[in-house]
C-alpha cells in the first residue's frame, strides 16, 4: 500500500481581493478557497484522482486542524492525524486579479514535541510492511529535530518498506543519511544543496548531480525540472523523461508532488523503471491542467501517458 | 442588565510578518494574535474590564466560529450565539514593523437567512425586560435586510428595553426609523450620512448635526470625535465632553465601542446624564492605552474619570 507523511500540513487559503491590492489599504475579499496543503497531502490527492486511496499522516491541531480534517472528508481523502496542541498553520495567498499579483503570507504553525513525534511513529508503524511505499516530505514543523526525516526513514526501512523523500535544504541533507529508497528534489533544491547550476542540455552536469544521491546508496534518484521533465538514475543507468508540452497550463503548484505520487504508484504496481518514471511525469503534467495542487484527473493522465518520452542518456 | 448584539462578528487575526511586506513576495509570519472583533464584542470586553458581564449575542458559524467561542471562554466573556451555516468571517491585519504599514484584508462572511434572524430575535428576547440596555452595532452580514437594526430595535422597545445603536451608512439611516433610545455615530459616519464637514469648534454646526438625530425622536444622541471627545444632546440640552489628552496612546481602535459600553453602564446605574457621558469618554480614552480593542483597565478608567470635562454648550 501507499501512505503519505506530511509533518507540516497547512490550511492553504486563497483570498481573491476586490480591486488592486495595495500595502497600507483595506481590501474586501470577493472569493475564498480553502485547501489542505503540503507535499504528502498533494500526493494523496493526486493518487485519489487515479482511484487510489493513500492515507495522509501528519500533525493537526486546533480549529484549523479540524477544518483540514473536514475538508479531507469532503474530498474523500483518508486522514489519520496525530492531534497536537496549538493551531495548524494557515498559509495565505492574496490574489489581485487586476495587477495579476500573488502575495503569500505563511504562518509558522505550532511546535511539536518528542511525544508528538513518537505518536506519529506509532501511527506510521500501523501501516508498515514489506509492501508499503511512503511518500514523505515538505518542510519540518517548529520543534522538530533536523534529523526527523532520517528517523522516519529508519522506521520504514526497519519494516522492509520503501520511502520516497521529497524535501529540501538541511532537512533533505540529514534525511539522506538514513538512505531512503528514492529522493525527488526539484532543480532549485538540487542547485541549493550542491551549490551548482543545473543545465538540462548538459548530460554530464545532470549525471554528476544524480550521482550525489546514488553515491549515498539511494536506489532511485529523480530530479524534477518543470517543463524540462525528469532526470533519474536507477541501477547504474541514467534516464531523461520528457512530457509533452502542455497547451493549456493552469497552475503548476503541486506538480512535483503529483510526480512523486506517480512514482509511488508505479513502484506499488511493480512496473518497470521506465514505466514508473513515465507515470510520474504524466501525473506531474496532468496536475498543471487544474487549479488545485494535486488535483490530477485520470483522463488527463491517460491522455498524457503515451506521449511521455523516456530515454536512456 | 446590559447585553451586546453584533450581527457580523469576525475573527480578527493580526499577522506580523518578518522583514518588509511586499506585493508579489512570500512572507513568513513571526507573530500572530487572534481576537474576536465587532462593535458589540468590543463593548462587552470593555465592560468586563470594569467587572461587568454583558453577554455577546450574534451569529457564529463553522470552525472560525468555534475558535471565536473558545477565545471568548478564555477571556471570560459570555457568548450566546446563534449557530449558522458557513464560516464566520476572518479579518486580517498584516503588520510590517519595519515600514510601519498595516494592510487589511476583510472576508465577507457567510450569508444569514430569515430563520437565522428569527433565532437571533428569540435569543435576544430571553434577556429583555424594562431594565435591559442593548448595545447593538457594526456592519450587517451578507443576506441581512438593510432594516435589520430597525427590526431588532422594535423588538427591544416592545419589551421596554433601551437600545444604543452604533452603526453607519444605510444600516444606520434605516435603524433610525425605529427610533432607538440612543445613537453613537463617529465623526466620519455623521459626515457621510449628512454630507457635511463637522468642526468641533463650531457649536452651531455640531448642534445641527445632533438635531438630525434628536428630531427623529432619539433621546440621547452622541457623536464621538476621537481626541476631540464627545458631543451629545439630551432633553433639549447640548453637551461637550472633553477627555484629558493621553500621553501614551497605543491603539485607538475600539474606542467608540468602549464609549458605548461606558454610556450603557452609566444608564444601567441610573447616573445623571453628565456622569453617563463622563463614563463613556473615560472608557473610550482608557481603550487607547491598550493594544486590544475594548481592552479597558479599571485602574485607567478611575485615573481618567475625574479629568473628563463635561460642559453644556
Amino acid at each position: 500500500m501507499i501512505i503519505t507523511v506530511t509533518p507540516n500540513i497547512s490550511l492553504d487559503k486563497t483570498l481573491i481581493v476586490e480591486g488592486s491590492f495595495e500595502i497600507g489599504k483595506t481590501h474586501r475579499v470577493k472569493d475564498i478557497t480553502f485547501v489542505p496543503g503540503g507535499k504528502g497531502v498533494n500526493a494523496s490527492r493526486a493518487l485519489l484522482g487515479l482511484g487510489y486511496k493513500a492515507p495522509v499522516l501528519g500533525f493537526l491541531g486546533g480549529n484549523a486542524g479540524k477544518q483540514v480534517k473536514s475538508i479531507f472528508e469532503e474530498e474523500g481523502i483518508i486522514c489519520d492525524p496525530v492531534w497536537i496542541n496549538g493551531e495548524t498553520r494557515t498559509c495565505y495567498n492574496i490574489v489581485d486579479t487586476i495587477n495579476k499579483t500573488q502575495t503569500e503570507v505563511l504562518e509558522r504553525g505550532p511546535a511539536i514535541t518528542r511525544e508528538d513525534i513518537d505518536l506519529l511513529k506509532d501511527k506510521i508503524s500501523k501501516y508498515l510492511s514489506r509492501d508499503t511505499i511512503v511518500c514523505m516530505g515538505g518542510s519540518l514543523p517548529l520543534g522538530a529535530p533536523i534529523e526527523l526525516y532520517a528517523e522516519l526513514v529508519e522506521l520504514v526501512k526497519s519494516k522492509g518498506g520503501r520511502v520516497i523523500l521529497d524535501t529540501s535544504g538541511k532537512a533533505l541533507e540529514k534525511g539522506l543519511d538514513a538512505c531512503p529508497f528514492a529522493v525527488k528534489p526539484n532543480r532549485a533544491e538540487v542547485e541549493a544543496i550542491l551549490n551548482i547550476k543545473l543545465d538540462p542540455n548538459d548530460k554530464e552536469n545532470i549525471k554528476n548531480a544524480l550521482n550525489h544521491f546514488s553515491n549515498k546508496g539511494i536506489e532511485l534518484s529523480v530530479i524534477s525540472m518543470g517543463k524540462d521533465g525528469l532526470f533519474a538514475s536507477y541501477e547504474g543507468k541514467y534516464y531523461r523523461v520528457t512530457p509533452p508540452e502542455d497547451s493549456n497550463p493552469v497552475n503548476a503548484v503541486g506538480s512535483g508532488d503529483s510526480t512523486v505520487a506517480g512514482i509511488a504508484l508505479g513502484l506499488e504496481q511493480n512496473l518497470k523503471i521506465e514505466e514508473v518514471l513515465r507515470l510520474g511525469a504524466a501525473m506531474g503534467t496532468a496536475n498543471v491542467r487544474t487549479l488545485k495542487p494535486g488535483d490530477v484527473r485520470k483522463s488527463d493522465v491517460e491522455d498524457i501517458l503515451p506521449k511521455v518520452e523516456v530515454t536512456v542518456i
